[in-house]
């Protein structure tokens, strides 16, 4: 199948192992994104739609064609319980293409949340449910159903590939896509990760310095920082 | 009067009956927008000060100059009690326009809200008195009182025309402006939509997909939507 | 020493008295902007990482490098307790400059929140530390500890010039910097401008028109304002 | 008929004699934007494709849908010679409506130009042929034919309403809107500010300055304003 | 390899047919993304830093850190003659990562142009060496050498994906990319096309209507559109 | 003086001597600023209205209202013989300050141009003219004459600080302002920096890479990047 390719849906993606995705769920964007070598991220043009809006799951993806959501119902018979829904659009587009009705269906399927690159409507519902959406916009404007997009193939949304069934995570910082076959990897890298952070906390609440506990003073000597301790 | 003239107010509006305003009071600006046959949006830049912000009544129009408030102190004398004031500007300007004096002032003749292609101030005071704004920005900036405007002629306020009597409904999805004349008919148009709306919504919530509830197969199928088993 | 000079850091900088400073602190940024003559504002795309997010206190001023908080390590030393660390950047960079260990080490040693025209992360665990935040950006891109930028220079951060030592004020309205020689004075402008509203703010309670209140009728009606009584 | 009413053509308009808009168009956009009283404009965003890119004539308008330029081609056969197409979108959208086929159509109509607040293509071709473009991007996206929009009525293009047979003035500087009903008298107000300016510019060049010859010395020292001859 | 590795380079990479790409290079990017089916386009922030500048060719890919142009260096000795430099970065960055020096020596090695997913400089000379460049800003700040990225790995450039190897074709109206094993079915799909248009072009030329070419009449009429003679 | 002081125009300020500004005048903004250890650009939002624009020479600051010029004219008063007038605001503002007979006015009074972050109009003029303005919009909107600003005193024009004297360098790259008592020793850097850029100029032509002129390759080894020669 051609990348981008329009007018086809996969019914058969793989999906992690479920308690990798569980062992996932409980890291924050921060952590995955740096658990990952710092990739994965989304562009941070896509916000919450309230501020404790967190999801964790497998991607059914999604092409949309602009200001046309007719494929978001595609979608809705592929999604399965836990799954999020990722969906990217052929272009710029900030029109409402999705709303309660649609999340409604959604959370029927056992959809946990949406990833969108456009804009969702009925956002105090939405609240109201605690239906997580992180979008680009937020705007009233109804779409069509017309033209032909594509769901279930590699996408890119807000500028990063997305492969149906990596896993993606997100929260208040940000999305961050974590490939299929990376997530207990990453999973075990992003607790690693807590455990060193938690002990830096400790030395950080007790007033001890970054300069110290990393060991920068060195690096900043030599690269020649300049302490002055007059006034100039 | 020359469409966009400068320097005038009207003191004689057209507003539409109570009971119509009243009865589109209820709806979502999404329902409404729908009910219109999917116009009368403004820009979704314009959002909410705080997420809860809503409101519905007949517009005072303002049309103001860059930096400069001096017409909406000219508008506060035109305001109705139920009365929404919608303020455009002859180009961009962030200033901040509006603050929780003149709220104090609006809310004293009634007014329940504004809406404003421009920045306001006193966001705290103006969440905890739930007086309703719609901007464009936040910003401290203050204005001036130096060129003139004009209140309750037709505007284009983010990129919608609203005419003085309109009534403006507004929610976290954005603004819609209802042409007065049309109040009742959208009015009932929004609550025909909400009642189909909530047998759709059992039919999503037991399951039913969106391909089946609107019957789309067969158009996909038509289009040449293709559903493929295997990986690939 | 050069302004914008890279690889330095001051350890003396000027503090305005204690008193002065807590003098200040209750007045809210549109108040103290207009005390000081409607100067001294950030640019308004600097927003509070949660809305009631407040601060008031003499700057550590720091020049970051795009996509690297090393500096703000070396401006944690730098830290006296009541100070706000502020973060300008020598181009744009949204990436996540700081977040909650950083701000661990912040609160202990006596920072009260941090300015920053960047980006920046770990934001529901900023928001349930109550650690101010006003940035450009959320993201959670890490950043590197690589290139030299200064602490404690003149830095212009969002459009507005920061010495060390200047007081800044921010909440939901923005940012304002006030000049370490003139919190006095401007605390106690801002106490003569809030006195005064209020007396106006029970005016405009009681139904008075800001038209009335200002006199400004005489100044439309100079201008060739126009009353238009017969719909046109 | 409602405004904004999708689904229907206008094929009678009215449009202002030919030779008042012949005498409107030698003059630049600011100038008539001054010789209608500061208003008309279209919001800055919409730029030319080539710099040299300008017309003036009556508009045939037209509300797209995004994504799809169906409209476009309803508009070609209301085309009259000397006519501006003038298109509005239902939302935002930067695809490429409009392209060097159609453009071929619109000049064997007699078009002039198109002002479009959305994308435009064949840019380099456009260029060649001297078909001037007004649009809010560039962009190689094609669109479809699949959603009614509206020929011929009022329509808000870049915040500027826009009737039909209202004359379009298009250049470097921007877009502007002139009621079909103001042309000759705008024409001669244009008329009668170039010969005014005509004198300033020879006072200019002999250098005599703004000050004097708009006699601004009094009103700023009425405002306060302060020479300084010493450095501060 | 995971996607998006950081530290490596390959120094092997498919490239097309010679061939392929100079039957591809002729063709505008409007005509070769529909020759593909309406995909692979980047987003139109990328434009051109003259208007004729254009380029055709297998892309070395470059993931570029913010504000550090180190891996521009690696990239070029991978250039092969005939190639364009496609350079994302991991997160937004303005910076001006390539200017005159390094466009000399890309050229030395044979390289045709650039995309790049941020800033660049010395544009005068980079016009004048008639070296064309497609980047989201042009911006003089330099930038450092102090950070991995990697060079032909699959990047997302301005929401695209590109393989090392792809084809990409630039112009004016933006930026495609086309699958390495796509190119000579690419390339024969656009010349058909253009075949195709230039009919088109002679009827248009003629005076016939899209209308009646494309055989829209009865769509519109099924779709219920309204003609309207009567002036409303 | 308070900094940003309102209603005050300073008519000695220090200018550089000639010869130094002389000397800096034909290096391009990026040598410049490398030059001055890479500070002093402006933000790159602010560009040329026609692409061989550039200047040099002593700025005459303004720090204007928002859709306000009278600071324009009390500028004209102080520029003398190869000035630059250097317009700062104290808001975001994208009218049309500044046009044609306000650029015979200053070129009669010898300015060689001008920074203006705000709008400019009359583009095509001032291109006839060869009057070079780098601003942040074109846009025909006109300004007011009501409310003081100043001249001469410190600004910060596009997150720049400048004071007046301070030269100020501009070309297609951007803006950089080098402090009035640094220009004879940043020309002379800007001289020896592009001394050093033709020899490895001549390398760069001759094939050399950057890697091996540079010496990066131990760097990047020891930073562990990784050459791999078969595809992976």
């Amino acid at each position: 199948m051609n990348r981008d390719t329009l007018g086809v849906v996969r019914r058969t993606i793989p999906r992690p192992p479920r308690e990798d995705v569980a062992a996932l769920a409980p890291f924050g964007v921060a952590t995955v994104h740096e658990a990952m070598g710092r990739t994965g991220l989304m562009r941070p043009y896509l916000r919450p739609i309230y501020p404790t809006a967190r999801l964790c799951g497998p991607a059914v993806t999604v092409l949309l064609q602009p200001g046309d959501n007719w494929m978001l119902h595609v979608a809705a018979e592929q999604v399965q319980p836990g799954d999020v829904v990722v969906a990217a659009c052929t272009t710029e587009s900030e029109d409402g293409f999705f709303g309660e009705l649609l999340a409604t269906s959604f959370r029927a399927r056992g959809a946990v949340g949406l990833i969108i690159d456009g804009g969702v409507r009925d956002v105090a519902d939405l609240t109201a449910m605690d239906f997580p959406v992180f979008s680009r916009a937020i705007h009233a404007k109804g779409t069509v159903k017309a033209t032909l997009g594509s769901v279930n193939i590699p996408v890119v949304c807000a500028n990063a590939l997305v492969e149906p069934g990596d896993v993606v995570v997100a929260d208040v910082d940000g999305v961050c896509v974590v490939p299929g076959n990376r997530v207990a990897e990453v999973a075990a890298a992003a607790a690693a990760r807590e455990a060193k952070e938690e002990a830096k906390r400790e030395q950080f609440r007790a007033g001890v310095l970054g300069l110290d506990l990393y060991n920068m003073r060195p690096a900043l000597e030599a690269a020649g920082f300049t302490y002055i301790d007059e006034d100039v």
